[in-house]
């Protein structure tokens, strides 16, 4: 075996077997079974050294959030995490680097029960992608696109940390492991459960990624709505406030990235159920406006227009872009 | 919209729509419905800039080879092409290269009509990552562990052209698109419809893309079984003998690689059946020797043993590795 096939043999050593696994790693490719009368749902996510990580980070988290984010997106649309395939361009081996990464992936993957079925290894420069499956009942998947005028905008969670945290990694700034703040960015938590649950009653949904104000917009953008919120009811981190004082703390909730929370509408007809439903979560959940007819998004703080100094941010370079 | 963005919406618009796909691009996740008592196969290949393509490379060949290796997996399983994602990690963005990429893409997707249904496009060194999904009945899935003793193998196609274009590649030299030779490397056809055949007739199969010598050990491997192959019968193509001789034909067509042909191997209760099937085949089909007992491979000419002065093909760095 070459130095490549050994990886693959110590990730398949790793990767356990799901009972719907017919084939997994080591053939042309990975066969296996979606539940009868279930709908596949395809999420994938590349992430590339100094764009979307650096080598400041610890390298379990990189291998811990390379699989998460795409848990988030599974969330997002209402969908059960099934199996995943990992594909790494390394410019070298370092076994020490591959046991960290796979610590935090199969970390990752076991908190979702969700299996690794197959991949591919190379050498190049250092970019991982991660391609997860999940499934939905037939016909009932959440999209971004099903939001109407006058419904409720909520969020989960607070967002915020991940993004001041990935300012300071940005920055050249070293991240302690012991901060809860950095552990937001290093080790989001998708809200695999709470997307199973918003299935039955949300009409649109969105992970938070590139931060709640450019993914709000493109939740309407798909749904043709405009929205009206209240930037006072966003639900601020105490930690994150006592950090950086109460104006910056809202500035990144907005314009953050990196939250992995979901953000999605409910139409008054299910709000009552909603509401119920939710009491047994162990997170947050925050009304922060509602949708409106038109297309554009009002940030209203005590009834004026709120403008932020960082609006919008991309993940491209790192920088943070005014769009 | 940023720049990928509309990276994003310029592959929707080429994208079309399979009547199978709930939902496609353009949100959290990609929602189709696998067909009724089928079974989901999932293949995926990473290509890196200098690994597995050279800036010498038309750019439509890199995009249609990104698609074209992973239909050769699926092929390889007996599987239907279905659907596909594309993760492009790109250091900048050129309306020219992505027009001449998404042509060779879509080149190969219209072929197997399989559709585009995700991706992701991210600024960082140049990687490409294609996953690929299919489907088989349930339980039909090919694989490269059913081999046993004393069954038939068989090959597609003449292999070697590829690896001899290749080589041209690595050593700098450019490649004439009108070169048949070089068409084999740049334009490889995947054996999707003789695949979707074998299925009902090989007990296992693999796509040739390290090379016939490499790739057969791994389905010997998986298999548990040994092989004696006969050098002579081996198919050489004639352009390639004119070329480089048929020493040197012969060697590229055992170590070779990115030949994307297929090799099987078929019990003798199923021959009469796919020797009557393959009657109508386009491509060539020979069989090159037969499985054994034990596990070594004896490659034999004129009933000695034979041997290359290249052994086995490693894609990593391009480069030849004598293993």
């Amino acid at each position: 075996m070459n130095e490549f096939e050994l990886i693959e043999s110590y990730f398949r050593r790793k990767a356990g077997r799901r009972p719907d696994v017919c084939m997994g790693i080591g053939d042309d490719g990975a066969v296996t079974r979606v539940p009868a009368g279930q709908d596949l749902v395809t999420v994938t996510d590349t992430l590339a050294l100094g764009t979307h990580f650096t080598e400041a980070m610890p390298v379990k988290s990189i291998g811990y959030r390379a699989l998460a984010v795409n848990l988030s997106d599974l969330a997002a649309m209402g969908a059960r995490p099934l199996w995943f395939t990992l594909n790494l361009s390394l410019p070298d081996v370092s076994a020490e680097w591959l046991e960290a990464f796979s610590l935090g992936l199969f970390d990752a993957a076991g908190a979702a029960s969700i299996g690794l079925i197959g991949g591919d290894t190379v050498r190049g420069p250092l970019v991982i992608t991660v391609t997860a499956l999940g499934c939905v009942p037939a016909g009932s998947a959440l999209g971004r696109g099903g939001a109407r005028p006058a419904e409720s905008i909520f969020i989960t969670g607070c967002p915020g940390e991940a993004g001041h945290a990935w300012r300071q990694l940005a920055a050249g700034q070293a991240l302690s492991v012991d901060d809860p703040i950095a552990q937001r960015f290093l080790y989001p938590q998708a809200r695999t459960a709470e997307g199973l649950v918003l299935r039955e009653f949300a009409s649109a949904a969105i992970d938070l990624s590139d931060g709640l104000g450019a993914d709000l917009e493109h939740l309407l953008a798909s749904s043709g709505c405009g929205a009206v919120i209240d930037v006072d009811t966003l639900p601020l981190s105490a930690a994150l406030v006592a950090r950086v004082g109460e104006q910056r703390a809202r500035e990144l909730a907005i314009a953050g990235g990196d939250d992995y929370e979901l953000c999605f509408t409910i139409g008054d007809a299910m709000l009552p159920g909603f509401l119920a439903a939710t009491q047994g979560w162990a997170c947050r959940v925050t009304r922060i406006g509602q949708t409106a007819a038109g297309t554009s998004v009002r940030w209203l703080q005590n009834g004026q227009p709120w403008t932020s100094v960082e609006q919008g941010y991309r993940h491209f370079d790192g920088e943070v872009a005014s769009t």
